[in-house]
């Protein structure tokens, strides 16, 4: 049974610290905006859809101590909170996502009074967790039908339970595949420079009894053309119109090598992720985080001069033209994309 | 003015203790033939040209006690000396090379006292030494031609001052550039487990005064789409005849995402790296080391649950079709490779 990243516990918000495995599996609690704010922003909370869920609590934690008796005063705590939240991050859309289903809720209730209104949102940040639950368990078994018994996929980053509330997008489809039976082997790559394959999927792959090997980053292209892979599944922090893909940095990394080794490269992401607004991943808009993440390994381990310069993107972008299917809950979208996920996420 | 790697000091092997940059410049000596081997085997000594220089001065120290009054037993005391060096690495032909010309020397002095062979055997290790700085300013010389002012280069793993005697072969090439007046900027990707670029190379370019920003290796492709770098340079381990390189894990990475953003892939590597006994690079014995070296980064942070597997190859291996051109002190190699590696190294 995979790992439960985040739960509702006793008015609270309580989550497995991703920052602290695998050295330690403790889960730490959200009180307040702030403390959800902070742990978005500092990767104690990740993975797009897991994001997403913890900001719908956000606004339950930020909103639920307003003193509003009126829905424009509340309205105004609430927008402070969204806009509070939305800074968090700027990539992975699902955290966008939430706050305009909570957002949404709250003006569908604007004549109710403010106690109610405030019930309301609770009840649907409890939705979008249980729906994420219910998502990832039919992406997975919709996935699962690309892979084969003895598929030995490459994995990037970490798109599993630990992304999600408890099932995972791109591992859930190897777990769903070996819920039927399939044997898979996985190799992940460690991805630098927060080493979430290293630290958060090699962990929950082990946990899952699943036969896995860590590589570094670099060593993927000499494992394809060592025939020792033959797929690639990856998760998605934020998807345009065209199928364009932006997700951890290196994911585009690893597309091109699939392609000049004619390797499959699935893309796994719930309907949440989809950004119908954007016409292509050009439009994306990619965080930069701080040279230290580089620099000092984990906080704890100098490996470069403190003066030298960093390039340090958190996301890079794939185009769809790279991709061989994305795998949503809704149905396997193929070229050609932009008509595909039209039809298939009927925008 | 580049750094000095290397030095023979007083009857001993002094050099820059690379495991300790860039946090400490360390010079740590060498006595005797242990010494030099575990310098090599544990990368205190790395980069291919380097560490034929030091097995060269390694053949000395593990003879010069030898009680021989004869040439049969000196041979012994000397193929043992042999023997125990070509064990330290797999990879670099550069070792053996620098092995086979001591040998050689010995083999000529044969008739020789064993005193003059082994003053012999001391001026040959010299002669290497002295050579190898020769031959690194004449092909940064010869490799400048290929750089414009204004280019930036992205470089792997440490081909520079450090890899060498004291100028570079990837990185003299550029150091020669500056000298030309060109103005160069460089990425450097860190290059993991081991961090060469990161801990190496950046402090070495920095201390030259050369622009330079450090990129996670997963980095690269995102960097080649955003036209951020026009030139890509690397040094090698082994050559075969064909052109096929095996050099640090993830040039191969580099190479087919090289090609793949029609970027020009240039590799530099002095004659000594060149093994014209192998027709292609699947012959090239790679070296796979420890998990650790993974799994507990600089053996000290540790990233990964200890019972997961690790696949951790020290090379990979480029195919010649993805090299723009092989830079060497005789001359650019380009297509056809073989009828060039023939002509120009003249086997």
């Amino acid at each position: 049974m995979p790992v439960e990243s985040i739960q509702w516990v006793q008015d609270n918000l309580r989550f497995i610290d991703q920052i602290r495995l695998p050295q330690e599996v403790v889960y730490a609690e959200c009180s307040n905006l702030e403390e959800v704010w902070e742990a978005i922003r500092d990767l104690r909370i990740r993975g797009a859809p897991l994001i997403g869920v913890a900001a719908a609590f956000g606004v339950v934690l930020g909103t639920r101590d307003s003193r509003a008796k009126i829905f424009s005063d509340f309205k105004k705590d609430l927008t402070n909170t969204i806009d509070r939240l939305a800074s968090a991050r700027p990539t992975a859309v699902n955290l966008f996502w939430a706050l305009k289903r909570m957002e949404g809720i709250a003006r569908e209730k604007r004549e109710k009074p403010i106690d109610e209104i405030k019930d309301a949102l609770l009840n649907e940040a409890r939705r979008i967790m249980e729906e994420d639950r219910t998502i990832n368990r039919k992406i997975g078994h919709l996935g699962s039908h690309l892979l084969k018994d003895g598929d030995i996929v490459l994995t990037y980053c970490n798109a599993g339970a630990l992304a999600t509330v408890d099932y995972g997008t791109a591992l859930g489809v190897i777990y769903a595949a070996k819920e039927e039976g399939k044997s898979i082997e996985v190799y992940s790559c460690e991805t630098r420079p927060l080493l979430q394959g290293a630290r958060l999927t090699v962990w929950e792959l082990l946990r899952e009894g699943i036969d896995t090997t860590l590589i570094c980053d670099n060593a993927a292209a000499d494992i394809m053309k060592k025939k020792k892979v033959n797929k690639i599944i990856v998760g998605a922090d934020r998807i345009a119109r065209n199928g364009d893909t932006a997700n951890k940095i290196g994911t585009y990394n690893l597309a091109v090598l699939a392609r000049a080794h004619k390797i499959d490269f699935l893309v796994v992401a719930p309907r949440s992720t989809f950004d119908l607004s954007l016409k292509t991943g050009e439009e994306i808009p990619i965080e930069e985080r701080a040279p230290e993440e580089v620099k000092n390994i984990g906080g704890k381990l100098k490996i470069a001069a403190d003066e030298v310069k960093v390039y340090n993107p958190a996301f890079d972008v794939t185009p769809h033209h790279l991709i061989t299917a994305i795998i949503t809950e809704l149905g396997v979208i193929r070229v050609p994309y932009e008509e595909a996920i039209g039809r298939i996420l009927k925008f």
